[in-house]
């Protein structure tokens, strides 16, 4: 029996009548049936269902079989007239700020011309005039079919009375109007950085306003770090954009202390709705964050510092990541070691000493043996459950794939990855090292976990496009036709574990969330499609209806996604100090698992 | 109609005969009757009652006149036995990683030779031999008998095999042994700094051991900072300590950043016992982390960010506190100005802006009326509920004192130090100058809040020392006769809200504790006499039986205080991450309320 409240509550979650509310929490016992739901667990198994019940706490009390009797108690019954609900996507390799950071700057990408970037950049200075400093990113000479690079002078053009600074598309120039070039005291007395370009005026050694790679930090130096505010609707906005997604959880790879102080802030104030697996960009940060150890479960599990992000190598574009043999289309060089073995060793045992875990950054097959050895060796004196995770595993010489599934170290991979780097791979490495190249299949039989990502906000991130990829191994285009390399394609279950359940494994979440099982958190998502019906092309296509996070949901494609916050509202003006802090201890560290939206 | 268990629980808290638990949680209703209960409103007015009934939340839901009939449902009984309860005490300002750091280092306060001394760093050096540095305090050549400072050659003979570094019980000289000086590169070349002396051997320049002032430095920056395993023991005997003397909160005067993250490592895990109103020690740490603002308050409000703390001068004894007029013994020095009235206004404008409270150490009587001014002139762009504070506001010009009524400046002093300086307070100002010095009936007349702290490490954080002080202006043997400046004393009321209610108001935390009312936490403290029956050599006795924080027994002088711990033990052996996270997620951020001691 239900009464006209349950008809609306029901109403508001799944059905297209219904009026919908964000963030409204499932209160008491509520029945989600007429679902066509599915779990996958770590060994890649799909695990159906037709009904769950969420407990007013936002965890799953019961998940029923098509012809299991609900419990009698419920108070509140939600139809999902069939839908398909999955398990919230966990991102396992992302940079959290970085994608919010990325929506307060200026977006170029789609200009079209000089003109339109100028009179683009003209209206937004006009509309931050607080900004010291212009900051953007996303242009390409080539897109405005420029045969040349753009002058400070035409970026005068458009501000000249505030510092300008816009990277290119690839992040690998930067360009500088003359009041940036000045206070980053850039003039024709200045040489070249190692390993970077100062483009010149014609005819002069006077800087022309375009700087190539090394050169960049030059400007960047000069940019003011974000204010706290800002950082505040960095969160706000790459949450927004990540339960668009059906991204529920992340792992934050290279979080600083400023960073990890926004998390708290929004955590503190009942703001905090993905729930993040850090890991510190430094060691001082990680002893100032965690102490003694990695933190507890924070927010009713949204918040842990689980340990330390390290760097071994660069990356394959710039030929920094580090090979066993000479870059193919580079003879003279083999990659950049950031840290030396016994570096590596001496930070790894650090972590572990104080049962911190562990994540390096290693992409050439170099790398990935260092960090192989590193963890044979340091399995001696750190027993028990270290997780020892490698982060993107891109080129792994075949005679060291066995040896991920020694100690189960963790492969954190991004399938997209594959997709947008398979020719300048094939470049960099000649046609004969591409057998350990982003070996999912590979890798995940020898028993090693296997989790995904997407590394946002160096790509977008979007689970479905991962899955499709890790199916396919084609890009969205469908090329190549038949898929590069396509023995490590990876079925269904692989990619749906490696983005739920063995990213939780990952950053040990698994018991919280990653599965729709009882006891867990009720994070889920409602998509268009069943993706074991459909084939990759389809599966890259997958629409999230709904986002919900701990019983609560967080987005609804019907109401579209928020809209992303370019200022904080000044709320100096009314200021009174009781009713503020009346307020905040409302939600301060109250964990009533509510979202504050 | 009581049951067994009942009266056990009855029992546990306050008679005798009891079995007795720390932190044994006042589960569901529990009646508190048969009291001798008062508590002081901020106009100093004492409220007294007769019982009180503390809800499972560790609120108070009732406070009961001698006739009044309890509510029916309470389920346990606690026979007061006629014993005087008051609400827990408030340490206006006090440093509290300070007062657990001086836990963890030598105390040489108690020695009575050299011999003694050596012996005694001797045996620490071999209790602790993973210490890098041996650090100390307290020693005395004087009470040693020894007409000279000891030498670095003496210090040796106790450790040569590690930095030893022990500072003189006045603070302004200390001894290193050689390790210790070569570590700092103090040779016979080492010219003596401005402000500090390097004492040298007899007939040469070499060091001989002891560094005076500013000299001190030189070595200060060789010592490693304290680990995080370290802060976390300090911030354990702190709470021992301040609980034992009956404070159950306290406003912490300079937090850094490391301070902050022990503080939320202790609210994480539910050890964090008393409730901290922080002032950051610098503009960086208090936007690292507010960010935008205060924070809320967290783990029931049991900690918040409320602002920063400055330094607008020194301290009277090294002459360093900014005067009108010259000091009387030192003709040439009006003493230090440590920020300008430009420095001092942006800062006070940048907290105030985005509604960070502002607390200003000012001493001399320059200090005073240029904070009083900075305020007048502040008050004007930054409305609303401000609560300026002056930390000390030892020396007032006479003409100044109106002004703290005006603003509501509050007036944040320590008692005790007024008996602890005096002799020296009348040799830096003379006779003539000293009408306004430690003026707390002069100040409190003029209507501005009266907040009264120990300012510990620097003084014992004994409430009662200090309540009584303020109402002799004599010291613990009674000098002198008849009180110093004694129109300045406060009768009972004065002092007791200064402890209570108007040092909770100071840090923003009325309503939430500082008062025994219905709605506020049960932080309450029961000691063997009444004050108002007591004169103040008395009240300088009075003993604290328990202490109770969120209808929590923290502290019970029967069982002793707990033993202040020196070393963590080691868990990595054992470790289990899965038994660990557990843990860890019942306790984190969960506020329960319970201590978890």
């Amino acid at each position: 029996m239900m009464n006209k409240v349950t008809c609306l509550r029901a109403g508001a979650a799944l059905s297209a009548l219904a009026i919908s509310a964000l963030s409204m929490p499932a209160q008491a016992d509520t029945l989600f049936d007429n679902i066509n739901g599915m779990s996958i667990s770590r060994d890649g198994k799909i695990h159906r269902f037709a009904a769950m019940v969420v407990g007013d706490d936002g965890r799953i009390t019961h998940i029923l079989k098509r012809d299991d009797k609900p419990p009698k108690d419920v108070e509140y019954r939600e139809d999902g007239e069939g839908r398909v609900v999955l398990p919230g996507m966990v991102d396992s390799h992302l940079h959290l700020m970085g994608v919010g950071l990325a929506t307060l700057s200026l977006d170029l990408s789609e200009t079209r011309s000089l003109a339109e970037a100028q009179q683009k950049i003209a209206a937004y200075a006009a509309r931050f005039p607080d900004r010291p400093w212009i900051v953007g990113r996303g242009w390409n000479q080539e897109q405005w079919g420029l045969d040349r690079f753009p002058s400070a002078a035409e970026l005068d053009a458009a501000v000249a009375d505030r510092p300008v600074w816009l990277m290119r598309v690839d992040g690998h120039a930067g360009w500088a109007n003359s009041r940036a070039l000045a206070l980053a005291e850039i003039t024709e007395q200045t040489e070249n950085p190692e390993g970077g370009l100062i483009m010149r005026q014609a005819g002069s050694k006077a800087p022309a306003g375009v700087l190539v790679d090394a050169a960049t930090s030059l400007v960047d130096q000069q940019v003011p770090p974000p204010r706290p505010e800002d950082r505040d609707l960095a969160l706000y906005n790459a949450q927004t954009l990540l339960t668009a997604q059906g991204v529920t959880a992340a792992a934050d790879m290279g979080t600083s202390i400023e960073d990890w102080m926004t998390y708290r802030r929004a955590g503190d104030t009942g703001h905090l709705t993905i729930r993040i697996m850090s890991y510190a960009a430094s060691l001082p940060e990680m002893l100032l964050i965690g102490g003694t150890g990695p933190t507890p479960w924070l927010y009713q599990d949204r918040l842990r510092l689980n340990g330390i992000k390290l760097y071994l190598d660069g990356a394959l574009g710039s030929r920094g990541a580090a090979l066993k043999q000479p870059y193919a289309d580079d003879p003279g060089n083999s990659g950049l070691q950031l840290l030396n073995g016994t570096q590596l060793r001496n930070l790894m045992s650090r972590a572990a000493m104080d049962n911190f875990q562990v994540a390096i950054h290693a992409i050439g097959d170099f790398a990935n043996a260092e960090v192989l050895d590193a963890v044979d060796e340091l399995s001696e004196s750190y027993e028990g459950d270290r997780r020892w995770r490698i982060e993107h595993a891109q080129i792994v010489d075949p005679v060291d794939i066995p040896r991920f599934g020694q100690h189960g170290t963790i492969a954190s991979m991004q399938p997209i990855h594959q997709t947008s780097d398979r020719l300048m791979a094939e470049a960099r490495l000649g046609p004969d090292r591409l057998a350990g190249a982003y070996a999912w299949r590979s890798i995940a039989a020898t028993g090693a976990p296997l989790a995904f990502g997407s590394d946002a906000p160096v790509e977008a991130p979007d689970p479905f496009a991962g899955i499709a990829a890790a199916m396919s191994r084609a890009d969205a285009q469908g090329q190549p036709f038949g898929g590069w390399q396509p023995q490590e394609t990876v079925s269904l279950g692989q990619p749906l574990a490696a983005y739920t359940s063995v990213g939780a494994y990952a950053g040990f979440g698994e018991g919280r969330f990653g599965e729709l099982k009882e006891g867990q958190h009720a994070d889920f998502i409602v998509v268009d499609r069943d993706p074991a019906l459909n084939n990759p092309e389809d599966i890259r296509e997958t629409r999230v209806l709904q986002t919900w996070i701990g019983g609560v949901k967080v987005y609804d494609a019907r109401d579209g996604m928020e809209e992303l916050k370019t200022e904080t509202e000044d709320d100096a003006a009314d200021y009174d100090p009781a009713e503020d802090y009346t307020m905040q201890a409302d939600t301060a560290g109250e964990d009533t698992g509510e979202i504050g939206r």
